[in-house]
């Protein structure tokens, strides 16, 4: 059993206003995902947030979005697929410097937002994304959301020469394609903490989910998504990292 | 002899404006400032002009500025030295993912307008532009301007680790300690092409200018800025570059 | 007869980047939208481009669109309804009190780019723009795109309370329908200037224009779209005017 | 005795970030300071915010500030006083335009922060800030910075023919010449709230307040600034306001 890694949004405070305990939940995740400042972040969280990461170990990824302050990156932008590569080269660079200023390296990308939602649904866009991640090194791992058919997207991935990391939730509801239940309708999302930690063992022990039908759904699962945005969500990290240790120790 | 080399700004459109006679002056530039975003420019424009160089083997400079686009980075901010480090190595980082994606490598910084301005004036902030250097790479030149008193920033050089290159204006008058003539006094701004080759060849040859005051004045040259906003600054490019062939031919 | 206001984005600039040529179009329209900063423009630009309309008496309108400066506003975003009618709010109220400063009045809105668009494709937008319209002075026109069938638009418009201006365009090929064609289409764009003005005669005296598909076409024309770009363009707005003096003069 | 308004700053979130106890303080001021969306504030917050200030009856003023959200306009910037005329009465409008949506009017304009201080060292940014509120209102105050020495800024105000409403701080020392004591010396910031609320009564009565040498301080008083920021400055605003009320009721 190889559990999946834990990576979590990091770095999303802006000038005067602070967002999520980053402190309190980088000691218990593998990857820190950190905002570049198109959706959230400047120079200085940036610099703060690299070093954090280093000091507690974590891998760093790039989390590059919309150029949307105002929306957090979470508005769709019919932005072209050259654009999303240009706009994605230029976020991966940025927090790049910092790494190098801190001594270290960026060890994956994961699109935000609403940029990571619509490279699911559009190959454009994913290739696009593909493409910047070749054109700077293509040593580094694509976040994709993981679903119960993800042939197309590794042969793309095969086709660009892209290593992708396939990412799990396990606060989330799936629906038998292995998608994202709808966050407007009911059930979509666990606040059970016995049942995020559940699921999330299930992922490490490559066991099937149940979805929203109540089929069995297997999905590949590189890295699960935990949160750090506030106590109860940082608790749920903790959890699932001790469950994992258990996992492991067995 | 080794003649000045010729920096010019390069890469200010952004978005849907148009800035600057790029492809025409490009072939006779040694080296490109490129524009990464804070004062001008897009991740777009950043990926056309760095390949605009590369086509031309333009040496690329990253040229950060203050994080003001309706000013155009001339607007003096009052930002602490570690802002000042953190925002560079901000810019020089994304610029440096195009440079990547092209298949090429930054090879110097400067900064600019009002925080080239800043920093010729506060050591506090030259000192972090020189640490930004140093964090990002300290083989990396840092453009300064160039006065007759170079001492004091070239000990701050050393004790920093980096390399300077001090740069030079054939287009503009000296007062004796070989600071710039403030445009607002007459006869600040050299319009006449014969001048102005005169003055990068005097630059050039390691001669003395004339001051404003008449005395003999002496400043180290490693670059020379020039201008590609229009015609007649291309076509002043074209004179210094081919009256530097001469020299070189001579 | 009354002729269709001739109407033109203007006031494009944005701080020390120049777009259009306000002054010399100026004084051949009836109405000037002027961009109000999310899409284009500045507060210094503003100012000026209000004073210019005031010195030509051209009425003033708002060119609210969505706050993409990097995009020109042309890139469609995920608004909410309720952020459309405030992000409008906000930038109405911007230019209006350059208007006070220069002794005048908006007199009518005209959203910009994909706002505009998206606003002719989806009713909640729609109803959001007119809901800005109403709160902000019911007696402004709103400007909406011109179709064959405008009953639902003009129903939507009665049940809140706006006034609309149907905006048609000389430049452009319709389709059967009375939507643009699109401009990946040939002929979708008129290049030639008589051609240009025999539209705009047309829409000017109620006569029908003949679609691509070579049926008749019956467009409400309160205002017609002119542009400011470049000389040819505005050789086109002059051709128009005059043509429009002499239909009135007959 | 006519106590001075309590004014304090409001509607400072952005986007997903949240800033300021604004509904917990909106019941005990006088005047809301609404930032205009430059160093904060977007237009749903700013709807939200005036709706907040007409729901308790609080008059709504102008906060605009300059054109860095990074810095939370607390950075000076070198701005012309015609561009700090400009983003004023660009602001200024924005603003307005939420007040007329909700029913209300824009009643007194504080520039905020980096912008308020160079006013108050600058009689050309100065007038600038009366220029703009000249041109869009003459009716409406304009807070400054109380002194000891309010006579030459009363003379400008006069002369331009602006209202002024002179502001002064409960928690913060001043020196002899009514000058706030720099924050980075000891004493500077009241943290005691029976020392604050001493101080706003001292105000309120017209009786002088001990300056940092001992002497006596008199302060012109219309206003007193308040803050909202966390549940400490809260009581004391509710303190002071309850102070307040003793001596109306006395």
């Amino acid at each position: 059993m190889r559990a999946p890694l834990l990576n979590c949004d990091m770095g999303e405070s802006f000038g005067n206003w602070a967002l999520g305990l980053d402190e309190q939940a980088m000691p218990f995740v593998d990857c820190a995902n950190i905002a570049c400042g198109f959706h959230a972040s400047d120079p200085d969280v940036m610099r703060k947030t690299v070093a954090l990461a280093v000091a507690h170990g974590a891998k760093i990824g790039a989390h590059p979005g919309y150029p949307d302050l105002m929306g957090f990156g979470r508005r769709s932008m019919a932005c072209s697929p050259q654009e999303v590569e240009n706009l994605m080269l230029y976020q991966i660079g940025a927090l790049e410097a910092f790494c190098r200023a801190e001594g270290t390296r960026i060890q994956y990308v994961k699109p935000h937002g609403a940029l990571y939602n619509d490279m699911a649904g559009d190959f454009d866009l994913l290739r696009a994304a593909m493409q910047a991640v070749v054109r700077y090194d293509r040593d580094l791992p694509l976040l994709v959301m993981s679903t119960a058919n993800p042939g197309p997207v590794r042969e793309l991935a095969a086709e660009m020469g892209v290593t992708l990391w396939f990412e799990t939730f396990a606060d989330r509801a799936y629906d038998a394609r292995g998608h994202l239940v709808s966050r407007r309708l009911p059930g979509a999302v666990h606040h059970d903490r016995d049942a995020i930690v559940e699921q999330a063992v299930a992922l490490a022990k490559g066991e099937p989910l149940i979805a929203d039908d109540g089929s069995e759904l297997r999905l590949p699962a590189d890295t699960l998504c935990v949160h750090g945005d506030n106590a109860e969500s940082v608790a749920a990290v903790k959890a699932i990292r001790e469950a994992f240790q258990r996992l492991a120790d067995a």
